[in-house]
């Protein structure tokens, strides 16, 4: 363990032996401080999006199939140019240092060894080179919280730029933070400093509540930025936290490469739909114009499956990866890929579908 | 705390931290005795209505919306050309000294420090001159408990108008009391005078059961009743009590200038539908002709955006500002209108809407 | 107390305070041999028809009316040329001897006490000609099962139209017993004789199972025998056990002069739907022809509401009467009525309704 | 007790005194060791799909019908040429030497006993030839899990037509082996020889898991296999584990001469349909073509009944037999289809149907 600013960070690394992705949060509890797992887990208001995001995947019922001819599935697929071996993909979640004294360093390492892909955020704990060495060459993404100033913003992206993403994540649903109660109750202020803040004057995060870190954020974003970043790094822009049609096209119109539809895992607007009830109309819109990034809620490979035939080209999840980060550092990242692709590929097996392609097309029923 | 009439009141002067307005439930039962809490929280029957008022928001989905140019949201409002720094206002709830020793007139202050509208019961514990007084020059509604006594009528309401009453609400739901079980459980009467009906030969309500109460008050209101009230004293009327199409009709029909749909907070008729559930149909109803208050099962941001979204104007509750009165008086009561405003601003914000007017037109799911 | 072949039977007679219907469960269930309440509260399989009987009523919504120009509702009613001071009739249960020691006899002296209809078992406790007499001339109808042996139909009938009876009501939906495995889990016996079946050769009921008793029906109920009794006994038949539009219309087709919607309180067949969600569909086949009593599942004011307003003349209950019988005799079971009544003169005051007739009428919400 | 390689196997051999079957679970927990009892009763994944396949037959309601002429109803009936005292049947089901000593022979005997189709699987503990004596000449079919090796297969399906097999069970939906969680926590390995794979390189299953013994089974099935099996063996070949209508025209074009509906109990896929709400809809597809087998969750009298209004003409079920096996041996398996068939009997009798045709034109009401 590491003892760091009195905060415990574990630095366990080792494989995981995986019943299932759900069983990790109790473990990772043991582990994680109290205001770090308050924050890692929690959502906003009273959680009834949160909760909805993964009870939802029930709205959906895969229809298994037979006489189909297919075995041995393949989760390989490739997206925005770029191959993977798995769908599954790291949504770009804050600070995990608060989970592993590596903190995003281990979690890219885990990420490559299995061929998945990284996406790092704004306010991780380790800065975007360093991240990116960890990866050994795998493609990241870099995800920006646009600063209200600008020329963080630029110095942000030269980095990523200079580090090698292959694609920049723009989050425009966090222009404020949520209300999120846990952080109240344990009246959480990050102990580990944010590299990336690091240089800035504003300070490197460290002693900060999340609402004292999005008051630097932007509170306005407009089809202008997504516009102004894209021709700035000449990077794929991939707009994160759209849950409607309009806000889809808007970003397309806008130069977007990307749709990314999220509800933050329940973090951001408590009181709207489960992310997966609307990916499906988000995607009828996007009309495979761009890819899109699916997450909220997924802990079962039959979530990737159903995301992905609801209209997702890349499925993604935080928590239970950060939890597996806790518990086994690069390795137990790896772990919970592998676990999470297992289940999918079974799932695959069963409903008659060869590829991530057939997956795609596979008819679901939607309730 | 002070002794009335062997009935501890609380005397609390005090902001409040206020976590989230269910939590001030538990808090608040600890300092209201049983007789008085049992006749704030209950409902009638089997509250089946009662509970459905608040889950039933979860029928109602807020769209998040990202990419629309929108920061720094403002809950300012103008309703019956009144001006409000919230939507949010307090609904009429009788015998407020039941939670504190001031009653109604620390309501009356609390809400006024923060902008928001006053009503008051006929069955306040403090009188119509004392409440308007405490809430120094801010805009107050006075609701009329129509008596089988015209006199009596005109009297308050002469007294209303005297004290500057900007409208009166006139209740229309409850010819009869619900059948409230807690009441007869805890056997309870009124331990506090009710200072409207201290001048008139029925008493003062001291030592009366809420149904006795009720005796008094008509049990047959009819269109004509809004009219003459609005004849006499030339203030808007606000009809108190619509959960249909035909009463709102009605209403207007007969002069009303507010429609105010409500099923008083699952007090009266059980087994009908939780108000949320109704709003927007009477709301297409009304058409823009007069303004709209909602009140029943209200605790969230995300509820009173909901509420707006659905076609209401302005936005009551009572009981959580009854809770916040009783914890810390009239700071308590701001506390609770300030929490309660900061979630909605963060929901405003999220949802990619700037001003009330835009809440209003904002596209919800309604399942 | 008495006791009766080993089996404890109250004899209380007193007036009850009721909270609510099913709060009487609870105390009725302290004064009831284990084996006579497994009976009379059972029901069928895994009782799922039994609790969706009473939480179906949530699938009607009564919208609250004011501003109609409503007072003082009355609950008087007239079907079949009869008066009643109440919609609300007895259930004809069995074996009411399980609760008091006066059995059908108390059941009738309380119901005629407050104008409400008596129907009386085949199978109860007391012969046809006590509970009729006991009835002080209040009209009283006469349940039959019908029994392969025909000379004991016509006896029973005999007797029936003797005692005054002013109507059969002819059980069609138990033709088998349900399998109600409470009784089978007390190995229940009625330990106290059918004063109907005493005179004939099969025995009297005593130490039988309800099994055994059924046995002796007729299995197959056909047209014919609607036709059969209405000739031999000139009164109107009801047929009892109609859960489906095509039965009403056999029924009617047969002769029957009132249809009874009813699965028995949920102690038949299990699986079928909640009586309360049929009963609206049978009535419109019904068309007004002949009128509508309605059992299953009813405990408040409101589902008699919600009944009526979906088409029933009459609303019958068992249960909630036994159990107000076993704790008060005559003047329990008038308690029972009594305070159903007042729930439903609340819900009508509330809903704009100042006649049973303006139930039926008013207008509800299905989902 | 016999304890078979560190395994106690239940020896007991007596006629049941059932309740219910959901009861029987609890009481085979008790007697059947806890890695057995894991592998019998689990499912995949989370187990959403195992608990909706019961609770999705509260979707269908069953109408209570009278006046219809009906007594006496039966249970036999015809399919496949073949005569049955009831349309209850086993589901092939592996391992049965996990619940008693005798394994499937003494589960062939009982159902044989009681009229009712013995469906043996190739996982079986006791062989086909001596399973098959053990039926005393009552019809059986024999399951197919297809190997690879289609020596092996040929192997099996001569011993099955030399013991007179009348029809095969082709199992289509576990080209790999579902998600189960209780087999990993209790790391579950077959402690009991499978009789028919004793004679094959790969052994006899002993000491494997569930999923190296899948492995040695195709993966990959398609109608040629079907169209091989049925003209290798000239008996009717049923397809099993098909939940769409694409899947049983598949089937069907390939020769089947049966279609069974099953999702194996939610044992393989889950987060698809529960098996009972695709019936219907695979029903419509074979359009009477061939029979149609149901399976998944059947443990009610009104489950075989809504099955067979959905359009089953067998209706399948294993957990609660082998409960029963473990319980009573032959007279167990006996007492289970015993109790399900009276239960079916008193639904018929109540819901106005005779014959088990007169139940699969019966019509239900679907949610």
């Amino acid at each position: 363990m590491t003892i760091f600013n009195g905060y415990e960070q574990s630095d366990r690394e080792q494989k995981l032996d995986i019943l299932n992705l759900p069983s990790l949060e109790e473990e990772a509890k043991k582990i994680i401080p109290t205001g770090g797992f308050g924050y890692i887990s929690g959502g906003s208001e009273d959680e009834w999006t949160l909760h909805e995001n993964t009870s939802a995947f029930n709205h959906i019922q895969i229809i298994p199939r037979a006489l189909t001819d297919v075995d041995q599935p393949s989760t390989d697929t490739e997206v925005f140019g770029l191959k993977f071996k798995t769908p599954i993909m790291m949504a770009p979640a804050a600070a995990q240092g608060l989970a592993h004294s590596r903190g995003e360093e281990a979690t890219a390492e885990g990420l490559a060894e299995v061929g998945a892909l990284m996406a790092q955020s704004t306010y991780s704990s380790t800065s975007i080179a360093d991240t990116a060495a960890a990866g050994k060459g795998a493609p990241q993404f870099f995800q920006l919280y646009m600063s209200k100033d600008w020329e963080f913003n630029y110095s942000l992206l030269d980095e990523a730029v200079k580090a090698g993403a292959k694609g920049i994540i723009l989050t425009v649903d966090a222009t404020v933070d949520g209300y999120r109660e846990s952080d109240i109750i344990n009246n959480f202020q990050f102990p580990i400093p944010m590299a990336n803040l690091a240089k800035f004057s504003e300070g490197d995060g460290k002693g900060k509540g999340i609402m004292e870190i999005y008051a630097a954020a932007a509170q306005k974003i407009s089809p202008a930025d997504v516009r102004r970043i894209a021709e700035y790094t000449k990077l794929p822009v991939i707009v994160k936290g759209i849950e409607s049609a309009e806000d889809a096209l808007l970003a397309i119109g806008a130069g977007a490469k990307g749709i990314y539809v999220s509800n933050h895992g329940g973090r951001q607007l408590n009181g709207g739909p489960a992310s997966i009830d609307v990916l499906h109309e988000v995607a009828v819109a996007v009309n495979h114009q761009v890819p899109v990034i699916f997450d909220s809620g997924v802990r079962r490979g039959s979530h990737v499956f159903k995301a992905l035939a609801s209209g997702a080209d890349l499925v993604a999840l935080a928590r239970p990866i950060i939890y597996g980060l806790a518990l086994g550092g690069a390795q137990g990242v790896a772990s919970v890929i592998n676990h999470l692709n297992d289940e999918l590929k079974i799932d695959m097996q069963l409903a008659g579908t060869k590829t991530i392609e057939d997956v795609k097309k596979a008819k679901v029923i939607r309730k």
